[in-house]
């Protein structure tokens, strides 16, 4: 590659697959992959584009003109096209779109930029291949045939009226194994799972995982076929969705990479902390109560820590048992009261083995039995209110519409540790005669 | 339902897709379920069970003879048919093979039957359409014909040669445009991704994400096909694998649901509730060393949760922005100490705004200038402690072949209050002069 000898970058890179490239783009300084890039098939280049990470794409096409930018854009799918525009400057969009040879290609990505990212329009590619119901075989083949290039994947092909409303599908399989003259409207299947262009990105996801579909037909309000959403790009919405929850959990408000920049990790990191903070605050100025408590016995604070996580502990196993039920749609048929008499007894049982456990440790080091009765019992009690508040809060977040995984994590832990002092502080005070 | 009228729920279900009956029969005893499925078409019934919970099938089916579960097994898929068999004791499983009517069904699943769940070799499904690379297209079409009504989705053609061995792939979409005397060899794509059976499904999940394959051919480590893997199948590795590790990171083992038994949700919690209560335990061991400085200050005490809280806080955060990466496989090109210096970088701006707001308040409340020096220095450290746990432990883990998402949540938590807990009150013993 540092000879930068067009012919042999040709052939080396002729036996690899474009996200393969993509992997290897990755690894060079813009210059070398701007030159690699754009001594490859034009075609191949598109791919590999298509295939790369927005951030890394975005700061790699700085290097590029807009004129440049559309060489390659005229190729994309348009729900890719789509994409890749958003990431740029409007003015960049702009002239790329007016720069663009296929015209029709231009009026698609036109069609698409105003849907938003996170709904069924925007998920949408508009190459399709459809045929009238009134077709023959024969015609809808000859059709297949012209769009062929344009459209990668086929999957199946969209039946529509005279006015282009989406009345079925017909399957390849049925096309290849059916006689040329036979009428479509007689081949079809008229069950058609379909999605209207406002339809959230997570309900397309689960539809299309709960038909095992390879590809969801978009519509308008009047059935109006406008485009598809095929299998790969919604598996990026699941795994999106996973990951974004999963650091929901973990205290981290929206989808922070490891490269992105340190201002927008700090923004991204910061309020979690600062809620966790405000309830270190709280936790300080409640116990500052019971200083006198610690004056007389300073064994206490030792079981400050336990308490505390022990309640974190059983919130976010608890939380996260039933973020997972509330995620899977197919849905538990239980009432609030069923899940909590539940979890009470999985609290009911871990809760007797730790505190037991706790209580031998502490006759062990020579406490005092009172002193390790107290902290028994708070823990105790701390794993029911901890199981209680791990139930409630994502059932309530969810009830009143809040993402549930958003507010769980450090929330509860929050809230947990909380309660957990107050019953710990407040058993001693109340039973060790303070 | 309850009328138990066959003909009028024949007509009445008719309408409804499988996966919606599913749903439907989720919320019926199984009495009543048992009834409805038998009257209806028994493809239909199969479309069904194959389509349910596998907890939810396994209960459900204890209430059929092995010769009911034949009927339908008969007409699934075989990589399906030898999930629900791995359900079932021994003994139904064997009946239900033995009863099965079509003998290559029978075969196929004997074949399928001893691949682990976890690899390619049991993700696959025996049921492809292949052709003789020697063959014409419409030799291929007539093959297709024949096995059109065993394989649900066809997506392509593979080309053998005549020891079975892959060769190449051949779409639908080529086959609907060749001509009918065009020959295989002249047609087929010889740039085909395939995998062998002992892959793990990680592997054949990333494979086909990467690649945007809608399936993908199993061969044998000779390069004979012996099945292959569509993408649903995929989709469900995808989402279990994502819900695993994020009940792993809150400290759950294995994979736990709601409706699990009282007994398998304290198993799978338990654990590291104990590890938990270990650091709990040692932080009071810990802690108790100290008790002669809380005697003569104790405001210290009120600070021991802030510290715990914030390490907790940001070694999760920091642990689960680096799984991410982690799991990313398209890699970060960085080395250990870049994505140490970034969390540093990051871990310096959240510490010095929570340690000066705490600072703050201690002064407020007035306490202890001395006293608030020592907190918010603990503060800083342990945010700088916590963020080189929360880094370096999912690598370590990772590059000694531990799951890292697995030891994360609990363990840091656990090691940095621990750790947190040490710098507090060894500074205070230090710069308090006690």
């Amino acid at each position: 590659i540092e000879k930068e000898d067009s012919a042999s970058i040709r052939t080396e890179t002729e036996s690899l697959f474009p996200a393969d490239i993509t992997g290897l783009l990755s690894e060079l300084e813009t210059e070398s992959a701007k030159f690699l890039i754009t001594r490859l098939d034009v075609e191949r280049g598109a791919e590999i584009l298509a295939d790369m990470e927005p951030n890394e794409r975005r700061d790699f096409l700085k290097a590029f003109t807009s004129e440049e930018i559309s060489h390659f854009v005229n190729l994309f799918d348009s729900d890719d096209a789509v994409d890749l525009l958003n990431e740029q400057p409007i003015r960049v969009r702009e002239e790329v779109i007016a720069l663009l040879e296929d015209r029709e290609q231009a009026r698609f990505i036109l069609d698409l930029l105003h849907y938003d990212e996170d709904v069924a329009g925007g998920l949408m590619q508009k190459e399709l291949v459809k045929a009238n119901v009134n077709w023959t075989v024969n015609q809808c083949i000859e059709e297949l045939r012209q769009q062929a290039e344009d459209v990668g994947k086929v999957y199946a092909v969209y039946v529509v009226d005279d006015f282009g409303k989406l009345l079925g599908i017909l399957s390849l399989k049925k096309i290849v194994l059916a006689h040329k003259n036979t009428r479509i409207e007689s081949l079809y299947d008229k069950d058609v799972i379909f999605v209207e262009t406002y339809r959230p990105a997570e309900e397309v996801a689960e539809l299309m995982q709960r038909y095992d579909l390879d590809a969801l037909p978009v519509v308008n309000v009047q059935g109006k076929l406008l485009g598809r959403i095929t299998i790969d790009d919604v598996i990026d919405v699941i795994t999106e969705q996973a990951s974004s929850d999963t650091l929901a959990m973990a205290g981290i408000t929206g989808d922070v990479e490891e490269d992105d920049t340190i201002w927008q990790q700090t923004k991204a990191r910061l309020p979690w902390l600062l809620v966790g903070m405000m309830g270190g605050i709280l936790a300080a100025k409640f116990i500052s109560f019971f200083e006198g408590d610690l004056k007389i016995i300073p064994a206490m604070a030792a079981f400050i820590p336990i308490i505390g996580s022990t309640g974190g502990n059983v919130g976010i196993q608890t939380s996260s048992i039933i973020l997972q039920s509330l995620a899977d749609k197919t849905g538990l048929d239980t009432t609030v009261g069923q899940r909590l008499i539940r979890m009470f007894a999985v609290a009911f049982i871990n809760g007797i083995i730790i505190s037991t456990i706790v209580f031998g440790f502490n006759l062990l080091i020579g406490n005092d039995v009172q002193l390790a009765l107290v902290v028994s019992a708070a823990l105790m009690s701390v794993v029911f209110l901890a199981s209680f508040m791990g139930t409630m809060t994502p059932i309530l977040l969810e009830k009143i519409g809040i993402n549930p995984a958003v507010a769980s994590g450090p929330f509860i832990t929050t809230a947990n540790d909380l309660i957990g002092y107050g019953v710990y502080f407040g058993l001693a005070h109340l039973l060790l005669n303070l």
